[in-house]
């Protein structure tokens, strides 16, 4: 294997496989990344086994690659990485010597040790995938808008996946750590049914790939996703069973409702936080009288904090109500819209936070409450 | 004790304050800040028992500081802290009921658990202080030539602070780790001698307040130096025991020299040290051989890096020498000048780093071999 490429191309595109690399998989070769020249074309494979990322770079007019002979070797993901971000000059030139690589650029001359690719797992192919058009600021909004209901416990592993459940021309995608829940359903072009669960690690490391990117299509089989980014390709590993249902949970009816400012009510959550924290006690309470709601915590060693908030539109009954201030933070910062709208039914009932004036459950977040008798 | 005060600036003041706050302190409270006010002038106090800081604000035309009752606390350095940065408003009202304290500022209304002033420590009082004047760029000049050369082994304490040798018109700091040394010396105003040994980490947090600084006094005793910064006063115990002599370390001839562009170097070296921490052997090695030198590192079971360097005034005998890359590449950082003059004796004595023309000792990084057979 022989070629030489753009050093800031390179480094990018390995920035790019290396979301995939995990710092402790199971499978030693999947510390390396396999890079791959054949065709005037360079492939690079990162993988952790629940997800993998493939990207290509063409040689073209521009010379960013240029290749001599073509081959395969596995490199050491991060020792490689490092060493072509501090290379000194603008083209890096990298070829084997049996399962040694140098690496040559400017007056820099590294021979490190690479591994055989005939060792490197094969992709995951797909069957009879189901594939979906989504634009990539759809998909963000997706994932933004659920993951952080998503489930960090272990013991109910479906929990730490947002669930996508595509029906005619809308994906809904639901998450819930069995606290809270978030929702997101989001109209799109006619597709198949489907029901997957795809792990939130997954969807992190997707999102962070959609910055530079318009449209992009999802595929999926029975046990893998695969996202279709133009040059990239991303796969991961769905979860398997019947992830529970949820649309009975939101509530239909409300007995006291309110309007608030996101930011009045974040910067006021941020402070209750505090003092939940600093006590240990990780709950707030809202106390609604007459038209006026008060956020506070609870009396106790380290102190206490009341604050009066400014609400419009209030109807209903009177309420008091305690909920961990963080999981409000969490929604508010999902919904990402200025004005939100609350909607109480009693302080031992879930509650409902949606973007101000909607009136379907496109933008759901719902907070159980803390029961502090 | 009832004041208000402008936020901004108690923010700053806590700021201040905080870098003598630990989180491991055996003395329960030393994790609070002692608030006082008396006669329109507020003071703050933090302390970790090795170093200590006082702080005032004092109440003028521009209302940053109004006093109404006079009085004391001490209230828990980070939550309070941390209330004062998350409040909306812009002047906060802080009141004292008890050994609990009100924070008031826009709608939020805290009352926290303070302690009681009386049991907080004693500020330390110096006896017979000597005192020398030095401008605040000279004194981080100072801190920076030698900071990286201190030892983190607790094994010998004395080496963990900076030597302070005053003599006549000149300060003279040193620090080792008995594996390289650093040394600066500063001209400065007529002063009586004297010789301290500061610890590392109070001059860390001590140049941390320089910033907005001019001039100050350093004042020393025989267990105390205390820095008058003007508004804010700086108090650190000094270590105790004769440190070792070290002028008998510099060699004063040499019988290889070269001179070297510090930025190409430093990248050299960074690349250099990648491989050797990759393989776990952290030495890279200069081959001068007739006025060519060659950075590199030995070969590996990970792989290894040979870069040839431009260097310029090369005098003396061809010569082989191992190394810690990392300590070359900290006294680099450290003496912070474009062009480097290096000197050798043999692969077995320390070598010498020092601003390209330096004809005496004023900036000497010195750096002892790693022997490899």
């Amino acid at each position: 294997m022989k070629f030489s490429v753009k050093r800031s191309e390179l480094a990018s595109k390995l920035n790019i496989v290396n979301r995939a690399i995990s710092g402790k998989v199971i499978i030693p070769i999947l510390t390396g990344i396999k890079i791959s020249v054949f065709e005037n074309q360079l492939t690079l494979i990162g993988s952790n086994s629940e997800i993998s990322i493939k990207t290509i770079l063409t040689a073209d007019k521009t010379k960013n690659l240029v290749v001599e002979e073509a081959g395969e070797i596995v490199a050491n993901a991060n020792f490689f990485s490092n060493i072509i971000k501090r290379l000194s000059s603008d083209q890096v030139e990298i070829s084997t010597e049996g399962s040694q690589i140098k690496i040559v650029g400017g007056k820099s001359d590294f021979t490190v040790s690479g591994q055989s690719a005939d060792n490197y797992p094969q992709l995951p192919r797909l069957d009879d995938a189901n594939t979906i058009a989504i634009s990539a600021v759809q998909l963000t909004d997706i994932i933004n808008e659920t993951i952080r209901a998503v489930s960090i416990q272990d013991s109910r592993p479906l929990l730490t996946g947002i669930h996508f459940i595509i029906s005619d021309n809308q994906i809904k995608a639901v998450s819930t750590d069995s606290h809270r829940l978030s929702q997101r359903i989001t109209k799109t072009a006619i597709a198949n049914p489907a029901d997957v669960v795809v792990p939130s690690k997954a969807l992190i490391e997707l999102r962070g790939l959609l910055e530079n990117v318009t449209n992009l299509n999802l595929q999926f089989d029975r046990s893998q996703l695969l996202v279709d980014l133009g040059q990239t390709t991303f796969y991961s590993r769905l979860l398997e069973g019947q992830y529970p249902e949820t649309d009975r949970l939101i509530p239909a009816d409300s007995t006291t409702h309110f309007t608030i400012d996101a930011s009045q009510l974040s910067q006021s959550l941020d402070r209750a936080s505090l003092v939940a924290h600093q006590s240990g006690n990780i709950v707030a309470e809202f106390s609604i009288t007459g038209s006026k709601l008060v956020l506070g915590t609870a009396q106790s060693e380290v102190g206490k904090v009341l604050e009066e908030l400014t609400i419009s539109d209030f109807t209903g009954e009177d309420l008091k109500i305690s909920f961990n201030p963080d999981f409000v933070r969490d929604a508010i910062s999902s919904i990402n819209e200025g004005k939100l709208d609350f909607s109480f039914t009693t302080s031992l009932r879930p509650f409902v936070i949606k973007p101000n004036g909607s009136t379907d459950n496109s933008k759901v977040q719902l907070i159980t409450p803390v029961r502090t008798f």
